[in-house]
């Protein structure tokens, strides 16, 4: 790749906006795609509320089509899995010959959806560890952690070396004081994080409770530790080994965290579409079609379909 | 027995002061046990308005506690499976030596608590297909339906002949204008009725919805079927065999009739514990026994455990 990259971020929200303005503030050309925030940042810049130190870009590139912007070194995707239609479109007229896309986002199956557009020849994975919120247009909040994982996508695109793509993309993070750790195994790595996403997302929901609830009374927590359990027999089916200790490692974590309501219930609250497909969906039919049922999480699947915003 | 019983209901709630009502229409002893409308009651009467005609009994014998009243011939408890801690108690005043039993509840292991009291020797079980609501201090709506089916509690009482007590009082029901269906397989028939009370009962708490929305949705209904067929192969483990066209069966019917808010869902808009135990522990824990797992009504239990009023 050229030396000075330039960066596309399609989806400015709690995610996007948070790692877009790092990477503007260290320097770097970035080009954010907006919809609904895309008049106030145009007008009145990004801003991010953060423990490491608040910060406001009163000028950024703001984009409401991709088409107004130029091809770029590093497409990074921050939107909602339940935007991913979008990319078919969005992304073509993004790509140079080189680009680079990193799929940020949660859940199975998303770096596949990148690598099906026509163009697209190498996509990375990225899996944030990091609570941070919108709070307003253009306006980010950055609570905790911050750190992301950063892998290859090696399902698709015929066995092309792409590492050194995710050394240079690690670099420029670092670079913006990101902590980036690199993973040779970005599917075993998915499916670590769904040990978390699938029982707290989906119960938060169902329950309308936060983490430390969830933790506290005692169906709830042997619901929680079945779901894990059967999340790590998912990953087994699909090639994956994940330690049993992980589980309880997971849930010593969640249980010294602060109370927590998570993207999935957030979403559920202000009546936005939940990422189902991606936590659920996916991981329930990869694993269904090697031969094994996960029934806590297709229950749990099945009663978040129904309560889904606009669900039939 | 003897030609003229004598009745006691134990619960003058939606069931209870409609059966028992309608047995003191019927020119019947009937001694009705009451708390939270005691007062009103002793003052004012028993109020049921029936689809099958309105009648108001002006004065009733009510009782705040069983000690006052007289030992009966037949026991009709009526009482929520959640408030059975009260029978060790309230049961022996009431006892003769040829004293019936009646369980008109929900749910498994319910003849056996009554089984179990000191003195208790004929326990009989009634299930109710009713619609009927409290709507205010004795004050009873009977929408629809009315039937019961009554069997003889075989379990644990010693192999003795309780046919006598069946027919005799099946006989005062039906005199008294109610439907009863004899089943000589008591057991079969509550696994029949968990086919319908397993899921619509809790999927309509943590769904917040009524029958008619579950049906609609892909989800849901997906979970309803799952739901009863894993109640068919709990039946199965404990021996008791319930053809697959029965599924078919209920949910059309559950299809055809008019939107309906199940007891539990009731019970749990208005702050009441919920029936968990009767109608999701013994049915899992029974079926467990015999090394057999549900997993779907295992969530559907453990969601519902977190949610119960009061639960730890």
């Amino acid at each position: 790749m050229v030396r000075q990259r330039r960066y596309a971020i399609l989806g400015t929200g709690a995610i996007g906006g948070y790692y877009g303005g790092l990477l503007q503030k260290s320097g770097i050309e970035v080009h954010f795609f907006l919809r609904s925030d895309f008049d106030h940042v145009r007008r009145h810049g990004l801003r991010v509320d953060s423990v490491n130190g608040d910060f406001l870009l009163p000028n950024v590139h703001a984009h409401r089509s991709t088409d107004t912007m130029p091809p770029c070194d590093v497409i990074v995707v921050a939107l909602k899995t339940t935007a991913n239609y979008l990319l078919a479109e969005s992304l073509p007229p993004l790509l140079k010959k080189e680009s680079v896309v990193v799929m940020m986002q949660n859940g199975l199956g998303v770096e596949e959806i990148a690598a099906a557009v026509p163009g697209v020849r190498c996509v990375l994975g990225a899996l944030c560890f990091i609570c941070s919120n919108k709070i307003g247009p253009g306006h980010v909040r950055h609570l905790d952690y911050g750190s992301f994982t950063l892998g290859e996508h090696t399902g698709s695109l015929g066995g092309r070396d792409t590492s050194g793509a995710l050394t240079t993309v690690a670099e420029d993070f670092k670079a913006a004081g990101v902590n980036v750790h690199l993973t040779d195994t970005l599917a075993e790595a998915r499916w670590k994080k769904l040990v978390w996403n699938i029982p707290y997302n989906g119960l938060s929901v169902v329950l309308n409770a936060t983490t430390d609830l969830l933790m506290h009374k005692e169906g709830s927590r042997q619901l929680v530790k079945r779901l894990m359990e059967e999340v790590l027999e998912g990953a087994a089916a699909c090639g994956h080994t994940i330690e049993g200790s992980f589980i309880t490692k997971m849930i010593e974590a969640t249980e010294s965290m602060a109370p927590y309501r998570p993207s999935m219930k957030i979403d559920f609250d202000e009546g936005r579409p939940m990422e189902l497909e991606a936590i659920y969906g996916i991981p329930l039919s990869r694993t269904r079609s090697h031969g094994v049922a996960l029934p806590t999480v297709q229950t749990l699947y099945e009663e978040l379909r129904f309560l889904d915003a606009g669900s039939l």
